[in-house]
């Protein structure tokens, strides 16, 4: 397994999908994953350090986990069957058993955001989707200010060269 | 506070947005709840007994409280502010101790409806938000057979003569 961690969350204009680069921590490595507009909504709401007026769902799960005890050690993407990522929360309950619980992706990564759990990515998932992150303008700050995560955001241009790249058979 | 079903879930055509119809068990009165299409889908879904291929985010609070041993005693919405409807999760925890989360009515009904949990509507928001149920063509059957469910969201005049009714006073 890799721990990653979010990269960045950009649109995909060929698809009007958003999409998450999942940085490997001990390579240049991505994982693009493609993901829902609500879901990827929850997450740059956590990346830009924003609340929504009311609580998401995923906000109800971070209480709900609170309230009852329990821990999120991890979340996992496990595997991809049919462009399909599958993933795992292992939960830890108030006696130190843990559950693992199907997931979609970016429920997991949204919820994990809001708990500061790792997020890991299976070899498996890594040796068949993983390509090299694409050349960014500015590449020295590894965290996300506002500013620049709103730049890279909106530049339709870099996701671009990114699919060219994946196309060219960066995967 | 008085107990409510999920009467229907209808499109707005002139919000483009679907509202939830809650039925109270004692009249023939409905609150009406405009809410997100995420949400929408999510209760659409256990309305049709119907499954996603993937999870939703609540199937995973269904999952999470299953597993850490918590039950959803109730939901409650509290109280309306400037057009916005709150709402409460009761969950019970393994100690039998209850803890109230603040929710949006749309999640706390989506996982209300996946646990089989009641639905309770303060007697405030009521009396501020609830109308005489509209006219339906077919009133015969209480619960709701898909095709039944399918012809109710498809029927754009219907909410329109429901939206004409509360706007001339039947709130």
């Amino acid at each position: 397994m890799r721990e990653v961690e979010v990269k960045a969350l950009v649109m995909d204009p060929t698809q009007n999908m958003p999409v998450l680069l999942l940085r490997d921590l001990q390579s240049n490595k991505v994982v693009p994953v493609w993901i829902g507009q609500p879901e990827a909504t929850s997450i740059a709401m956590v990346l830009q350090n924003r609340e929504f007026p009311r609580p998401l769902a995923h906000d109800l799960v971070k209480a709900i986990l609170k309230d009852l005890g329990g821990d999120l050690d991890m979340v996992v993407i496990d595997s991809i069957q049919d462009s399909t990522y599958f993933a795992t929360l292992h939960i830890r309950d108030h006696l130190g058993k843990t559950h693992e619980i199907d997931a979609r992706p970016s429920d997991s990564i949204a919820i994990a955001l809001r708990l500061g759990s790792p997020i890991y990515v299976s070899e498996e998932v890594f040796q068949v989707a993983a390509v090299e992150m694409p050349p960014l303008e500015d590449d020295r700050e590894k965290d996300f200010p506002e500013d620049r995560f709103r730049a890279f955001v909106e530049s339709e241009m870099k996701l671009a060269d990114f699919k060219k790249f994946v196309s060219e058979g960066g995967v």
